[in-house]
């Protein structure tokens, strides 16, 4: 039987229009043209990498044992930044040494990190400012064809770990947040999770009130559709984040709140 | 010989940033990294059913025999609404059942419809807000598996079929009609095809006028570049639906109309 | 063993949205499941021969031996417009012959240059205003399946070249030259190269001063992050040629240039 072939998935900050991710692309497949290549999204904000990392958290543990995740987005590129190579039980993620991984060393117990210093996996000449092309492409092919990964460079521990936005506990029953993202539809996906506010036996968010910058929000359904009216109402997504929305409408302009905006949230 | 891979296309309203479509994609690749999955779009405008319908219409027939065609745009996702799967001759469709498939049960015969109820095919746990991702995408990729149809569900009839707009004959020679969609030029598809208004000998469309809300349309060219001057005029388009356009222009913009405009034509 | 996968990548300015780029993808696959279709961009501005050029310029190399590289940008489809397949050392493209293809001639060698008219590979009925759906996409499809050059057609020589904008030598030490695409970030990529600008011994470029519309700029680095300041200067880009950058920030956009805006360099 045949081997199964091998997805590597790709988030950058690209765009869709221009050369950029087709020659990252075909740098892969000049490789490995077995390879199954996955766009997951080239639109990340130029440069954000809290925005990747969110997009790469929601995205990756759906996809099959094995997957090569590449995350490209550096404002940074052709510094003495390292670029690495993450192993986790079921994934392998390339990404520069900026932190846009750190979602991922939140979650995952990791296996092996590798610097990636063996230029000879590199395309040649490796220039300065591209490092998905030259560096990240032919290493993502490489590992895809079962290279060891620590044919790929050096150990290392101390790479960079930027803090997630956690909520914190203000008292009993209430706590303060933040919005980590705002979707293609102004959903604004929080960072509280059914760790800070539980379910009820309906499947209900057990909340009395959401506290924004510019008011409140009361109240609290399950699905989009149960709640028809124009009115911003809190439920629980399907990253398993809870999210502030308006049915048909976006939340995050009716009320004036964006990725960094602050929350309190009190229980009933 | 190994098999030919199946094919599964995408059309969503997801957008072509964030990390949905790259989840949806990763629950389908997980069952099946053989399947051959591409993205017809991710930029349906949100919620906008009528839209995704004339997308998938003007696509799927170009797809091999046995291509499985899933679109997810609903804004009322998470209610009873049931998702379906429906078998045609050459193809399957997956679809939540709020008439986006309205086009097709307009031009193919239904070979069987079913709701898709079997929750073991699901991806647990099953989400309120994601269908896409937690039930579209596992049975699309069971389905690319030769799963056969029958075992995801009921069979169903009373599915939902939204009224396509059709042309209506208001005396001999005279018709009226409206836009279906503005595409990516600017022009205005319209819901006229060759049943309304016929070719001449030469191949120009036997159009004497076409009126709209802002006044008329006195040409008809075979393409594009035969009419070169900045004027609107009438075109059989690739579609097989007229469409009115402007050579390197967007007769939508310079018109003032859009998807639901209504429109007269008067023959030859 | 199986047969490499055959990759087919796909430029054309059809928008990321509606029904045109995935129904070419999907006339390919229904001749070729097996093919490996590859978008690099469906978002060329529309019509815009030299930026499409450009952006084929600098992915197509990248591409395993044997890519068939499909380039569909034609204000004038449907006119006399021939269609090309032209053959070079490593790839084939395809491509309407109104100069798409200007830059593959200055750098490639040809060696087979067909006009496609023979028909019976053609989807059918041809529609005369979606050239890539019914002939580009079956020729590549075929092409990918091994079917021989010379049986698309006949040979061609005179196939449009348009002038690939140069730099042009003013005196010694001084050139003049234009900006020739924008990128995403904002970055002037130029036309000058290392043949007019040399890099210094320490790998940075050799230029005392760079004349712009607006002003002018002194400043020259390796890379973005070697000059976090808000103020232009000059790098060596990865598609070979001189960029206008700023660090975190878009270049077009502060100098107010744009393709096509001309440029001058003063040597040190």
């Amino acid at each position: 039987m045949a081997e199964q072939r091998r997805v590597i998935t790709l988030i950058t900050d690209y765009g869709e229009k221009g050369p950029f991710a087709g020659a990252l692309k075909g740098a892969i497949l000049n490789i490995n043209p077995d390879a199954q290549v996955v766009d997951i999204t080239h639109s990340v904000s130029s440069g954000d990498i809290l925005e990747a990392g969110f997009i790469l958290s929601c995205a990756y543990r759906y996809y099959p044992v094995g997957t090569i995740h590449v995350v490209v987005v550096d404002p940074k590129v052709g510094s003495e930044r390292r670029a690495l190579l993450i192993s986790t039980e079921n994934h392998y993620f390339l990404a520069p040494d900026n932190g846009v991984l750190s979602y991922i060393f939140a979650r995952e117990e990791i296996y092996n990190a590798v610097s990636l210093t063996e230029d000879h996996f590199f395309l040649k000449p490796t220039s300065h400012t591209f490092h998905g092309r030259d560096i990240f492409a032919p290493v993502a092919a490489w590992l895809s064809k079962n290279v060891e990964s620590a044919r790929f460079g050096e150990p290392v521990e101390d790479y960079l770990r930027l803090d997630i936005p956690r909520p914190a506990s203000i008292r009993e029953k209430a706590w303060k947040g933040t919005v980590l993202y705002v979707d293609n539809f102004g959903n604004l996906i929080t960072n509280f999770t059914p760790d800070e506010i539980p379910l009820d036996e309906q499947g209900y968010p057990a909340v009395a009130k959401l506290l924004h910058t510019r008011g409140e929000i009361t109240k609290a359904r399950r699905y989009f559709a149960e709640f028809p009216e124009r009115e911003p109402f809190l439920l629980l997504g399907s990253s398993g984040y809870y999210e502030i929305a308006i049915n048909n409408g976006s939340a995050a302009q009716e009320l004036g709140l964006k990725a960094g905006s602050d929350l309190g949230v009190l229980l009933r």
